[in-house]
């Protein structure tokens, strides 16, 4: 096993810029943190190019790891390159996929218009993976998928459905000439009550930024705009709630 | 207007005993921050004791808030006391109400089992505000109500809908001697798929800690177990989003 004591050694500084958005895309691969990823990693076949543990962290490990593929840091450097306060002891970067499955307009979708934070968008892709839908797809002003956040609230569900980047005024029609039914959300009196559509087997839900929602030009596009019904004071929901009773309910 | 310049004020000092539990609970107060939950302060005739801001903010705030009530700070000390990134330049001082109102066993509540993650708490809040729910109820293990992160994410919701907190092992024999339908949740062959249960005017659904879910004593006092299925690879759902889910399919 190699190790590395140094802060200041070349690797080190090479992974950590794999925590900004630049670093990652530069590099091509991204870091996960915990064990719980890491066997997400490993189930899905993710390509890992590298395993950083800390000693202490290896000898109580169960991880099915080769010695060779794993690097011994110091305390203090997995602490640098872990985001949580308390993390577990392990690190690995992955290999970004270079092709993302082709899109098949087929089955359910949802597409995010400039949903910004990191904590909803991956909580919004771990419930598209819960509820069996096909894929999601990140519009443009959407956050880095591979951003530290986002990976911790998406528990490993990018590794179970492809998550797409693209312009959603470009896509929509796409959804639409499939036959895909492609329904926008807003508050506001055109939109109907989400009850009152009911579940098919295909179709394009359309959430949008926490605090302006869906943009103007998108919900031009759609079919038909939905909202939620609020009965008491709170003035909206939480968009990852939002997408939750939402993608549920396409379920039928 | 009163104006305080120096980190060592006095008053500075023990506002900075609010951003704990233990000094909060002392002072019987909490902080809020910003303009959005000022505003839902003041509209649900909070006992605000202080506004505390910086110049800059007060040149350019339209709140309706009384000259002898404002306290100017340096931007130093307004940062201290805020806990985002970026504060707006405004915080309060609140009086924790002395009392809650009964609680009526009529309508529908949420109960909250070791729910610990304060982000998740505040959201469930303010989804059970949206969804019109009658009440919610912290039971022991859970977050703090008055904690900086579960403030944000209520978004003003426990000025709309009372907060208990009690020992759900008391509580739910209550509901339920109450004529009131008790459902845990659980992810396990005992529960039933929450789409078989129809929607009533009156519920107590518990929802559980994030890792370890609903405890089995809890389970074991419940009418009956709901899960929501999983029809894809994820584990299991964040707990809001489940709540979420739950909350809206039992206002039909």
């Amino acid at each position: 096993m190699e190790k590395i004591a140094s802060m200041k050694n070349q690797k080190v500084k090479q992974w950590k810029k794999l925590q900004t958005a630049k670093g990652r895309k530069e590099a091509g691969a991204y870091l996960i943190e915990g064990t719980h990823l890491l066997k997400e990693a490993i189930k899905a076949d993710a390509n890992i190019l590298e395993v950083v543990m800390t000693e202490a962290f290896h000898e109580q490990s169960d991880l099915q790891i080769a010695e060779g593929d794993i690097i011994l840091v110091s305390q203090e450097i997995l602490a640098s390159l872990a985001q949580t306060e308390t993390p577990q002891g392990v690190v690995a970067i992955v290999q970004i996929p270079e092709a993302v499955p082709i899109l098949e307009y087929r089955g359910k979708y949802i597409l995010l218009d400039q949903v910004q934070d990191p904590g909803n968008v991956g909580t919004i892709i771990r419930t598209a993976d819960a509820a069996g839908y096909a894929g999601v797809i990140l519009g443009e002003g959407s956050v880095d998928l591979y951003n530290d956040k986002v990976l911790r609230s998406m528990q490993g569900s990018h590794f179970h459905l492809p998550v797409y980047r693209g312009d959603l005024q470009e896509m929509i029609p796409e959804f639409k000439k499939n036959g895909i039914p492609v329904y926008g959300t807003e508050l506001n009196e055109a939109a109907v009550d989400y009850r009152t559509v009911s579940p098919t087997d295909a179709v394009a839900l359309v959430l949008g930024n926490e605090g302006n929602g869906v943009s103007g030009k998108i919900l031009a596009l759609t079919d038909q705009n939905l909202y939620i019904p609020i009965f008491g004071e709170a003035e909206s929901l939480n968009v990852a709630v939002a997408a939750g009773i939402l993608l549920y309910h396409f379920v039928g």
